[in-house]
């Protein structure tokens, strides 16, 4: 791909004209995930070399902080139980999406004026009864294929990306390549951008709305041309995206229908990935089947 | 072991003189989940043949009913993003424990006058800050392992498993033995008993608090000879369980450091197996990483 | 008032030729409550002759039950405080509208096939943000202000009101006339109808949702001749309502601007007044203040 | 009292020696609220003079805020109602104490070394099911009373006060002694210390915990001595207090059996009463009736 950022029209077109509206049928709600054939998951076993696993999972953000406002919540009750035994029971609520949860996006989660995945109306289809067109239960056979890291900090000799040196599309494919890897249809990629050191020496990502590091809106083109089903980031879109759209690299989710699994913890899985010298692997999302529901938080487990 | 329903100190035995406490270290919370070796994982992966993968997921369970006293939440919002875009985004809340939610039991989630799992005191352990012993994220990279399905509808020529006949221990090794399956240490065991089918016929399985069709206590020998690490099962202890005891079957948690998956849809496993003519598949669960939780909520994946 | 049931011409006439749109201005989202001036306060205080409180308020209801299909919630933290002190706090959750929450219901609650109050429409009030028209912030000086009770029961002479027997407005006529009670405007009207006396003989009220014992729409007219602000009931509108109508005395919200307060506590306040000889009293309700509520949990106050 | 600030052996004498355990009987959860007798609230109500009534509720706290790290929760619904009709329904979810919510504390919600109210322990008496001792439903019949504000700002000429000068004691008694207030037993005295006028100028109050304008801990002999029953306020407690106590102000709860009503909103009944050229009125406050509840969001209301 061209290595120069794109004009507005440009990244309009990657979203119009390339888009995969009708692509698995007029009525699918699965969009990408339609390449998890059974071939593609016994491909993705298959990488199972060392049976290292590595969680891609955030904790449960119970705390307050300025990228979590409303934070989780977790009651306790511990009950006893005759003859002198007891159980512990918990109430868990979220709203996941925000910055602060690993969680999956589904095809429902966001739109432009052109409509929700497939073309459809969001005036129709999120009602407060939940949504009625690309809801997370169309994935309930969850989204396990081949995963491969794109290690970003490790490409730039630089411990995070920051906010003057958004990800290009372009680079991502540098990054790939230096890393050889070759991308295949139905892939998740993972962005490593090194959250938790970008953490360490600066106010928390995504705690500012004003502006934020990360991937800019020139990687739909990348996606879109590698055919992956699902990407899996811990810095998401670089804001403000520049181009006054509604959606940079979240617009992958209506347009191409692409599964968007956001606020990974990649750090310990850049580790595992150097020190086995291989950037693929098994990935497991299981997300919880909520009928109507808009995603998931979920804890993505890599297997190498 | 001996065809014979256990006397109560016989049961007692069970979880007392053949329990896990101090095998993996006094200090240990991950219980049975340490057979979980790398190698055991790549054996796992191995055994996905088809690529077919089966949700062992029944629905988030929002709707009040006999068995759900206290119904999951799922509020929506539709939120407008300028120019022209929108997302939806919702509210989980959930207390998964009981008989609707598919979910993980952790260590943590029950105990008799003994204590807790490795001797812990839940007065001290399970706090209004979370369980601060065996709670769920100790098994952060999730319980990925072997599967193995025993059937016993099939079995018994029978749609479910009914009152009068609750299962029993050596009834698991007759099914194991007839589907052609050897248990290995560290497998998460699959006990189907036909759950769907019951609710076809008899008021909602879980919803009687008076009885309950299930599993017997003598399980607890099986599934301690078994070495597995999980049950998962969508019937759960037979009650009352016969003995005065707080807990039966699921005293393997605490006396045997094993997970239950409790409420799993079993019904389409046991069909794509049955399809399949094998009994053994790769199982992916993969819990929320929540710091002080006692289980969690849960999709299991079967791939076969 | 004619002491006949009407006919659903007659009672659609009561809802909009009837109606009180336009009364207080076309952008009045305060209704009857309007009539609670200065001066209506000042004389509903004089009516404090003994000083009884009492409350007419339910339990916060945490219980599961036939009429409690998502039971409130409350769970509890108990946190150190160095040093050697400490504290409790708690968190409630409600959705409080239905058969079991003591609750006021805002302007905004209930619509026909006419519109809201004030004829706003609910398709563009009604939003994922709260309602935007009628919502209970609008009553936030609370409604103080003279309440009279009606007790059906002591008139009829039997325990509760029964199924076979709905309540009729010129009933409520005859009770007022019975206990010599001079309604008037802005008063707070409290039908008690033997709710808890209900329960003790029959299966919960409200659990059923095929038939509820309770007050019929020919009190509409009783309740705007009388020109009240608000109506307090133990058992609510008579179901099914016999005119295949979406509301029958809960349309008083909608067509006439009244405040509904369902599922109050009256058998406390029916022994009060039979003991002081009085159905006069200061009732005082102070909803929550939230902005774009449907109407809040409340605890009425009554003073003798 | 003295005009000068106390030490801490003074203080805690305060706590001690003239708390008011065995009051009211050894048993007793009501605390000073037993002061408010019939003949108590015939009075209160005999102060409704010009019928104005003036909510003292800040409104209902859904966003975060810096004094707001767990905003309050307001999720709606829309549902049809055949035929043609429909209702708006919504969830109400909160952890009201805090700086955000105006909500009255029970007399379980803090203690020190020393013990609850009355002497009971905290580790006994808040359980995972709510608070068994001095519980919120103890004052089921609400808070009505003889209210009474003291307005600091306006006897300082000063818009709010500041952190460099507290509240004391003796401030508050040439307050009211300014304004003509002779205190009785049992009313509900209402310190107005201009927070709102403070969030003008300053960050906003109370979401800085290493300090806090507000009212030293020298009010406790000033509040024990006035023998009310409520203190209503909007700047809490100073803080750090520069005794090294867990609770200074919130002491009174626990040792005298006063009731607090945090986060109130005084500057438009401060507005009132200039107005009107009084100081006391029958205040309402009627706290949800939630067994085992720590205290409850509530709107009070003064009637002046």
């Amino acid at each position: 791909m061209e290595r120069r950022v794109p004009t507005k029209e440009e990244v309009l077109a990657y979203l119009t004209e390339d888009r995969n509206w009708g692509r698995w049928g007029d009525d699918d709600q699965i969009g990408a995930v339609n390449m998890l054939t059974p071939e593609k998951r016994v491909a993705a076993a298959q990488l199972v070399k060392s049976g290292l696993a590595v969680s891609l999972s955030r904790v449960f953000p119970k705390l307050p902080a300025p990228n979590n406002p409303t934070p989780a919540q977790h009651f306790m009750r511990r009950n006893a139980r005759e003859p002198g035994g007891g159980s512990a029971v918990d109430y868990y609520g979220i709203s996941y999406h925000g910055q602060a949860t690993t969680h999956l996006d589904a095809l429902c989660h966001v739109w432009d004026e052109n409509g929700m995945w497939n073309g459809r109306k969001a005036e129709d289809m999120i009602t407060f009864d939940g949504a009625q067109w690309g809801s997370v239960e169309h994935w309930k056979e969850g989204i396990i294929t081949r995963g491969v890291l794109l290690d970003v900090p490790k490409f730039r000799g630089e411990p995070f990306v920051t906010l003057d040196k958004p990800i290009h599309g372009w680079e991502l494919e540098d990054v790939a390549k230096s890393q050889g890897i070759t991308l295949e249809p139905g892939d998740a990629i993972c962005v490593y951008s090194g959250r938790d050191k970008w953490n360490e020496v600066n106010p928390t990502w995504g705690g500012d709305p004003a502006g934020r590091a990360g991937l800019h809106a020139s990687c739909l083109k990348f996606l879109r041309e590698s055919d992956c089903c699902l990407l899996v980031w811990d810095m998401m879109d670089f804001m403000p995206n520049g181009y006054d759209l509604p959606w940079s690299v979240h617009a992958a989710i209506f347009a191409f229908g692409i599964g968007l699994l956001d606020n990974a913890l990649l750090q310990p899985l850049s580790e595992a990935c150097a020190e086995a010298g291989r950037y693929e692997f098994m990935l497991t999302v299981n997300p919880l089947r909520v009928v109507g529901g808009t995603g998931s938080p979920v804890n993505p487990i890599a297997l190498l």
